[in-house]
């Protein structure tokens, strides 16, 4: 830190006048969630907010905004984080903060003014189809004084033609951002190159592209390079890669790859001993059922209750009841042939 | 299998004349076996060789040669596989067997004949500056009758020249393959495709390439795509990404994403429940210590004994442990800038 970045020293010697502009967006909370239903304690939630300060992470996603009839019963705090439980982890600094809304799950009234909130960024999480809906609620938002993310989900299980349409509505909106989800984990790196280009071709210039990958197949991590190559403008990540199922891109890999001094990845090391005893019982990372339904292209909630069985390891048999229907689904019709 | 893999239906049900002509290497006993001083039960390895041979694994690495001058007093017999062992858990099958020799460790008096032996494949693990010394005991060996593959380890510290000047030496012996090794789990895909390129480029049309590729990063199974992206002829995996430390590219993730009708990836799957108990103690896998030693392209033995302390989730204090002589590391000299 304290170096400016535009001109700044490598490891190996060599003088470089410009490093990637990359922003890093950790959703440890918001996404890592979905394994604890958003129990996270307040002062693990201070904790990381001040550790991803200090490690120069640009976005924080510290939950979602649900209105009440969408909570589960056991939801945590962090599924609809209170304003006044925010300001007790958090304040106005030079990291964004942003929350989710899942489509379908925040009513409109529900969200104060942004100038009434420490959140800058609402991220809207929709299916393609639902995009036009999106799209409106975040005219609404950003109204409001959001500033209004999309993030596309399941974008593996449509044709290249739907992909272009909801590209096509989306360059038209006065949304500041539309990400590359990959929620199945079914990705490999030459479809984050196939889809940085599509998206950055169809998207206006001030419009930012994201990805946000998870790790069915052990390929988050090496999606996120490439995407990075290919000039993509936010990355999703994770501390220690928490998250549903095989986890997120691991927030560590992440900035110590990018070797940017805008970065410090030690207080994001300074935090594993909190989050490594939470995997000894959440239990995400690699396991074959995910990378069996990463590979089928389906939602790993068969996966995931799959590992909460005895029959976690007849990895086998899981395969077989998966793959029956295999001639069914689509396999990745975002690619062409 | 039952098919011809050169005119088969793709599971999109798009006719192809030809797959991908990549081998896959199993090496779980061989290199598996520096998680338990290889001890893997009988049964066990009888086992993983009728899984991988109904796989249609191409070869498969079923232990050692280690002289006894160069065996721990606690190695298993896969360590240095009797010949008698070997038979009561293999046979003569469309899979090849092979075994691995470190340089210094075998001597050529303890290298019984090829056609006395259930193994076809010799695989000689190699620095870059004993290449020379590997050569004649390849020619050797070869004079005993086997086939011998060449793994030059810790290829991410040497020079572009370096790399070079070994393999314009191999160009010139009878060995029959070399294997890109990434043994310090330091390679990002654009490695692969550049090592791919320069060693198919100075190697004989005749002469395989091959990649060993270790996990530290959670780039293995990514780096397997790029390296086949690129022509690679032999990927090394293991059942589960069984491996020292963070493990090896998953075999399971390989075959599917190879999705070859040649392979057969349900009898590895059936060879899971015998083998994720085995994770449960013995720990390979992802975990903060290996990225660390991974990006800093160092061995990871300090990672490995980190693993086994009560500081093992202390990732902070490692790092600057190790990152404090970043500057006198060589990091990654192989990829000219």
């Amino acid at each position: 830190m304290g170096l400016d970045y535009r001109v700044s020293c490598c490891p190996d010697g060599l003088m470089t006048d410009r490093r990637r502009d990359v922003a890093v967006l950790d959703c440890t909370i918001r996404d890592g969630g979905c394994t604890n239903a958003w129990q996270f304690p307040e002062d693990l939630v201070a904790s990381t907010f001040e550790g991803l300060l200090g490690a120069g992470v640009d976005i924080m996603e510290i939950g979602y905004f649900t209105s009440a009839h969408a909570r589960g019963e056991h939801d945590g705090p962090w599924r609809n984080v209170p304003e006044e439980l925010l300001r007790r982890v958090a304040r106005e600094s030079d990291m964004r903060l942003s929350v989710m809304a899942d489509m379908g799950r925040l009513d409109i009234e529900d969200l104060r003014p942004a100038e009434d909130s420490l959140i800058d960024v609402l991220r809207i999480a929709t299916y393609a189809h639902d995009v036009p809906d999106a799209v409106t609620l975040a005219h609404q938002a950003i109204e409001l004084g959001y500033e209004v993310h999309l993030n596309v989900m399941a974008v593996t299980r449509n044709t290249p033609q739907e992909v272009d349409a909801f590209l096509a509505r989306l360059r038209d909106s006065q949304v500041a951002a539309v990400s590359i989800v990959d929620s199945f984990g079914a990705m490999y790196p030459h479809h984050l190159r196939y889809l940085v280009r599509k998206y950055k071709n169809w998207l206006r210039p001030d419009q930012l592209v994201g990805a946000h990958l998870h790790n069915n197949q052990q390929t988050a991590f090496a999606n996120a390079i490439a995407a990075i190559d290919e000039g993509v403008d936010i990355i999703d990540a994770t501390v220690y890669g928490m998250g549903r199922g095989a986890g997120n891109c691991p927030l560590e890999l992440l900035l110590m790859y990018l070797d940017d001094p805008r970065h410090d990845v030690r207080p994001v090391l300074d935090l594993i001993p909190r989050y490594a005893p939470l995997k000894d019982t959440l239990r995400w990372g690699y396991s074959a059922p995910y990378g069996i339904t990463g590979w089928l292209n389906q939602h790993p909630r068969t996966a995931i209750a799959r590992m909460a069985s005895d029959l976690r390891n007849e990895a086998r048999s899981f395969y077989e009841e998966l793959a029956e229907h295999r001639e069914n689904t689509p396999h990745l019709p975002l690619t062409e042939p």
